[in-house]
């Protein structure tokens, strides 16, 4: 009897996923069973695969979802987080093993008891951020307290970003993952961490302007706005007593800067609809954030807004998105002003056929050893090939697949909620990783203490 | 039998109400019954007048509460206005009239059939603003209705200021109403106007940076920021084909923007709370928001971040506030950033024993009559006398007091839940507001248009 996997959704972050479990169907004596809404749309290579079944499933569908999670060895969840929670339940009904790159909520914390008393793994965060994050991260920490040393600052950042041979715009950005996420980014609280012992809080109308910046060996410039909760891990790295503690999403430079000007404006708020959007131009919807006046125009009128000189390079990169066009118009009933940005932004940020992404990690470990501090940087870059085959999907579905297996040969065995903090699961998995190509360089250096070159506005 | 007045909530802005009334118990053969949790608080005048009885009331205690409306003839409400829903529905049970100064909320609509059923006036909104608001435009918009003329523009403002004579601060400001709502005017939701023809919107973040100047006969020069939603009367005023609809609060020109330092900081923001906030100094507070430096001081940080020049009164502003002051200490645990600034502004802007305040409203109201455009301004200005008789307790007490009188006299009759939009209500308060000098100046002129010395950043 082959051991059955079954993979419930197979949206666009899967493609690695499928490969690497696909690949190992003969070694690993495995069979596939791939659910997705619209399973025509997968790979013919998949759908293909002797050793490979694809389903036609809603996942609200009760009857159906029990089925095929009864008749599994262990399940991997795809679906969007808010999804996974039914998912799960049936997983302890019918005693299977979970694997999702998913945050824990608390209502699958809820599960967390029942999965121990069945000794069922529920693996979670195990994709890039979080996932990746998670295990190089504890990998050093491990190391330096395995020394004898105490953590002192940690500092994290990640970007889904585009690749150098593929930037092609002024914003050196375009949508390598969910638009929407990207335009509503920071909202919804204020960011907080902590840097040398203070607490620090940031509204989020002046997030984009509390940057601070890292080099990338190779790689240049990039820099960093902060995460709307950089105390969230503190206890579970076991990291109270660092005095410094901050998370941050990684952009090139300018990006935020620029990106500011639609905060000030007020283009990304989705919190209420705009009256007659449907139909409206994109320099109407400009218009609706600036003071009337009879006689000046929308350009005059932005430019003295948001104090934009006649050579900043700010204006190019509002023109680059054809933001005063009065042809390009809405189709959108009732849109909030974010998904009108959205709109107009897709329209310059999707990535073409052949654009590649790359994903970017950084992180900083301060510490006391013998009465000495140190730190030391690790970074990790990796490319994406294609629309299709990008870092996104090989980062976020490459540790799932491999966690997969693990749990599935009994080399993961930590029963409950989990996530990738333990040394069974990142050891292996960090190690296999760097087996194709996703790896951290690390920096040995005396300790700076918090970035002396933060910008202060 | 004298007829029965019970009012219940006698806080401070029942002073001249309570007087208007108890002045006149003989004249209109009144007895008065004043409900509150400390009745004792009353003044002396009130507590030994023969015609008034005072009576300690839990609002929550169903009993007490629908004991002493029983016995009324007709019902005020001063309580906050969240507790007014359970007093009107007690009046429709028991057949009273009701008369409050506050907001008509969904939930009050609710008994509007049933009052109209039981023939009872359930009158809200005729305090100040809104109150003195809504009676001084309809008299206006009414006005040239009658002539045959079609309302383009209409703008209303008011302010709670301090009269000149007790203007001793900077910021030209001090509390003369609840300080929590001053801290978080304008939070909530997006500001929403319409600009000839045109939808605007302004992120909270922008609001006081947004303001027009209003000049106002023998009392200088004004501003004013954008209320949430000027929409909001749009029908109730039968103003659907204006161009222009504002409504906006007035300040002393320079707050706005010395208002924004806070803004800016996140030190209004009420979501969250501060760690540690009891102990903490006002200058630790300050530097929550500020970018850590590991040399630094919090002021030159906070001038840097604001981009204050040395010159710049912005600072004298901050300092005024002892807002550096690391002596100064909070002492209200997981206190939210704007319960910590309110703090910090009591300390400096509570209204002495000796200040007077000042209450200010502008209307502009642009229109079509014959073919030809105009328009009129109307202003009014009423000085407060001392901390108890304040030109807020006035103007909200006394058409309160008004209203109260002509509903049990049968002079308003509509039966409902009302605002005081017809000519019913609003001639004869308005007439008798004049006697005692709260009336408006009218000015006819040109029309404008949108105020073309709008400020645009």
């Amino acid at each position: 009897m082959r051991r059955k996997i079954l993979i419930v959704g197979a949206g666009k972050s899967t493609s690695y996923l499928l490969d690497y479990l696909a690949q190992r169907t003969e070694v690993e004596n495995l069979h596939l069973t791939i659910c997705d809404l619209k399973p025509e749309s997968l790979p013919t290579k998949i759908k293909e695969h002797p050793a490979c079944s694809t389903v036609k499933l809603d996942i609200f569908n009760t009857t159906d979802r029990s089925k095929v999670i009864q008749e599994s060895d262990i399940v991997v969840s795809m679906l969007p987080a808010r999804f996974h929670i039914e998912v799960a339940r049936d997983c302890i009904r019918y005693g299977k093993h979970l694997v999702t790159a998913s945050y824990i909520t608390d209502e699958l914390m809820e599960l967390d008891q029942p999965a121990k008393d069945k000794g069922l793994v529920l693996m979670n965060e195990i994709g890039l951020d979080p996932g990746i994050d998670h295990m190089s991260a504890m990998q050093v920490i491990d190391k330096i307290r395995d020394k004898g040393g105490r953590i002192i600052l940690f500092e994290s950042f990640t970007g889904g970003l585009v690749a150098p041979q593929s930037d092609t715009n002024l914003w050196n950005y375009k949508f390598t993952w969910n638009p929407r996420n990207v335009v509503l980014a920071g909202q919804g609280g204020v960011a907080k961490f902590i840097q040398e012992g203070t607490y620090k809080y940031i509204p989020y109308h002046k997030l984009f302007r509390r940057t601070e910046f890292l080099e990338v060996e190779g790689f240049g410039k990039f820099e960093v706005y902060p995460n709307r909760d950089s105390l969230k891990y503190r206890k579970v790295y076991g990291l109270e007593d660092a005095l410094t503690l901050y998370r941050g999403t990684m952009r090139r430079v300018g990006f935020s800067k620029a990106w500011n000007m639609f905060v000030q404006l007020g283009m990304t708020d989705d919190s209420y609809t705009i009256e007659n959007s449907e139909g409206m131009s994109y320099r109407e919807f400009a218009n609706l954030f600036l003071p009337y006046s009879p006689t000046d125009s929308v350009e005059l009128k932005m430019r003295h807004y948001l104090k934009i000189d006649q050579d900043d390079i700010m204006w190019e990169k509002l023109t680059e998105l054809n933001i005063f066009d009065n042809q390009k118009k809405f189709t959108i009933k009732k849109a909030t002003p974010a998904q009108m940005l959205q709109r107009i932004l897709e329209d310059s940020w999707t990535l073409g056929s052949k654009d590649q992404d790359m994903i970017v990690m950084y992180h900083k470990f301060g510490y006391e050893l013998d009465g000495n501090k140190a730190q030391i940087d690790s970074n990790m870059v990796v490319l994406g090939e294609d629309r299709t085959f990008t870092a996104m999907a090989k980062t976020v579905g490459l540790p799932v697949a491999m966690a997969t297996l693990l749990i599935l040969n009994g080399k993961i065995t930590s029963p409950g909620v989990q996530l990738p903090i333990k040394r069974e699961v990142y050891e292996p998995i960090l190690k296999e990783l760097k087996s194709v190509g996703i790896n951290f360089k690390e920096y040995h250096m005396p300790y700076t203490g918090y970035n002396p070159n933060t910008t202060m506005s």
